[in-house]
């Protein structure tokens, strides 16, 4: 009688939440220090001292009527502007203040951006292992999650089941790099591939296929030599939704935006779009004190040598005990293989030893395990032992 | 090509902007003490001091992987029961913690309880005048919205006209109260006469009519003995849409909730669609900054005796000019007769008085006009002989 869809959704809990949940009540049973919870991807760096600072500042100078009023929904000019030229200045872009709206965080961007591109019926292509709350937004704007399985092992894009999967419905892909779940991130000759092999079909159809840049974890890479691409400097059609839930270690507080490549030659009906999207689901405005905020510390992040050090010691100790990894070079992730083929009963293996780890199969990928590595390294340190006997069961 | 509608949503000003946006201009040309800019709903007295000394007390004191961190999706559960207990103890009712969902503000409580709610096809029914945004919101969710004109002149609900939009494809009805435009506030008696026709219709057709109370305006009543009756305690199937940013000044920050009534047989269900919808449209939770003020403010209002104020003053003025005004009860807004039978030439006329206002045309209701009063005094009794040389103009 109501709607059938929503409230599936509101009733089955995501896997790693229950996991979570069973985590709670295993510290409660055997003590905080004896449970190695490694299933959610929430910070464990505090947000950076200048976000309080600011936040404080902020607070007590600023005229309140101004401050906490609404802005105009795609945004506080002054905060995009700040972000054009940031952005400009960082990727050689030649963005304005209006090719930005600021959003709820990630989510947020990917809901608003989707819905003003996409038509019932319409397929977005993503590269499993992905993020499973794709398919919840791609769903309710309307259209339908088509899932292109990466290289096993390696988690690079496939470039041939990506040809194959393109299709006359295909409106969208998202990227999303430094990936959830894999770490990985996507070189600048896969970008380029990518896009050619994109461009190629929007020419073959007549209709532009939108590249959505899904963008949480781009400054948590770890090693110098690595680099995430721009992808506005790669394709036209292309929006990058990025947050500072995880760089600014600010998730709970839900700010972020959607940028729009103004090179694409429709750039004003897709930032309508943007904007009438936000209007329909009803979001006004991002929190203006957060948008006033990111102002200020639009060039910060949190400290994430931390996160660093968690996956080079984490990465070393598994390899040693013979499990297979895939190295991460950004995010708090890793992905492991599973030593038996179900990666689920591994992980009910994983719980005896009070390792909490989630499988692979949520992420679209079966085989595998996903550590989230955002934890404190003294329980990190404190998890090997039981990391080594998890192992020596399989031998 | 892409999605149409959400390109039309965002290309289409609303009028009211409009007029803000050509009062901005004109404030240049001439001066800002020579326009008297009535247009828009934006709070003019600032949040209260306890919100900033809150806001800075809990920066500075709570952890800030806490503070900033994701709640649960539906709120912080210590918010959720201080608002259950605090509505319980003000309206006698019997809620739970797991009643209430944080939201960011009214828009998206709407949002969430109408894509909970709405099935494609299903109908909505509100009262002309309204809120010109709930037509977006009931459509984005598949529905219809059916707008009943309330009785001229007092604005009060047309029971008769409410029976004959009945229909079985009814989902449900939205009451705003005090009303956004008109500043009426229901009685109970007229609550009581709603319920008992929705009850009717429900019982004849099987299928519930769910009541859903918007809800941004009800601390701001100016008369003791105007009471806003709580929609829960006269109807099962009913949801309550509440926001603080009119009660505590804080429109940008996006702070509210749903709460559902637990007396409605499907409560489970209809508290799921809640948490599902909210899954996706994007909203993962409320700012936490702002959940865990709420839980320091929940009984906190800005200081609204400036509102009565400017209420008392404008209505005695305007009435002495010769207009025909309906004197609110609540929230910010006047709504007054147009001389002449088209509202947006008398508009159009009020410009050259430098007085902007809003005609009724896009609230739904031809031959008033909009004015809000949430101005400074003082710009309030500079706009008097401008009001006065308006209507003489009419003689």
């Amino acid at each position: 009688m109501i709607n059938e869809k929503n409230v599936q959704l509101g009733m089955v809990r995501s896997c790693i939440r229950e996991l979570f949940e069973y985590g709670k009540r295993r510290k409660a049973e055997i003590g905080e220090e004896n449970v190695y919870d490694f299933s959610i991807g929430n910070p464990s760096v505090p947000a950076p001292k200048e976000v309080t600072d600011a936040l404080v500042e902020i607070l007590q100078t600023y005229d309140p009527v101004f401050l906490h009023g609404y802005t105009s929904a795609q945004g506080d000019y002054s905060v995009r502007k700040t972000l054009a030229d940031y952005t400009n200045a960082r990727f050689g872009t030649n963005l304005d203040a209006d090719c930005f709206y600021m959003t709820c965080g990630a989510a947020g961007s990917l809901a608003v951006a989707l819905n003003a591109l996409l038509n019932s019926g319409d397929e977005v292509i993503t590269f499993s292992p992905y993020f499973p709350e794709y398919k919840v937004f791609v769903e309710h704007a309307g259209g339908k999650l088509v899932a292109v399985e990466a290289e096993k092992g390696t988690f690079k894009i496939d470039l041939n089941k990506l040809e194959s999967a393109l299709s006359q419905h295909t409106k969208g892909v998202i990227v999303n790099s430094p990936n959830n779940p894999s770490g990985v991130v996507y070189s600048e000759e896969e970008i380029k591939n990518l896009c050619k092999i994109l461009k190629k079909h929007s020419e073959k159809t007549g209709n532009p296929v939108y590249l959505i840049a899904d963008e949480p974890y781009r400054e948590l890479v770890y090693d110098k030599e690595t680099k995430v691409p721009y992808i506005m400097n790669y394709y036209e059609y292309s929006l990058v939704c990025y947050s500072y839930s995880k760089s600014l270690s600010l998730p709970g507080e839900r700010i972020g935006y959607v940028a729009v490549n103004n090179q694409m030659p429709n750039f004003s009906e897709v930032y309508a779009g943007v904007l009438g999207a936000g209007r329909a689901l009803g979001f006004v405005c991002a929190p203006n004190l957060f948008q006033q905020l990111i102002k200020k510390v639009y060039n910060v992040t949190s400290d994430v040598s931390v996160y660093k050090k968690n996956r080079d010691r984490l990465y070393s100790e598994l390899v040693k005990y013979g499990f297979e990894v895939v190295k991460p070079d950004g995010a708090f992730y890793m992905f492991v293989k599973s030593p038996e083929e179900d990666a689920k009963a591994f992980c009910e293996r994983a719980k005896k030893y009070e390792i909490l780890i989630v499988p692979g199969d949520d992420f679209g990928c079966k085989g595998y395990v996903r550590i989230s590595y955002c934890v404190d390294p003294n329980m990190l340190e404190r998890s090997f032992p039981a990391f080594k006997r998890l192992a020596e069961s399989y031998k």
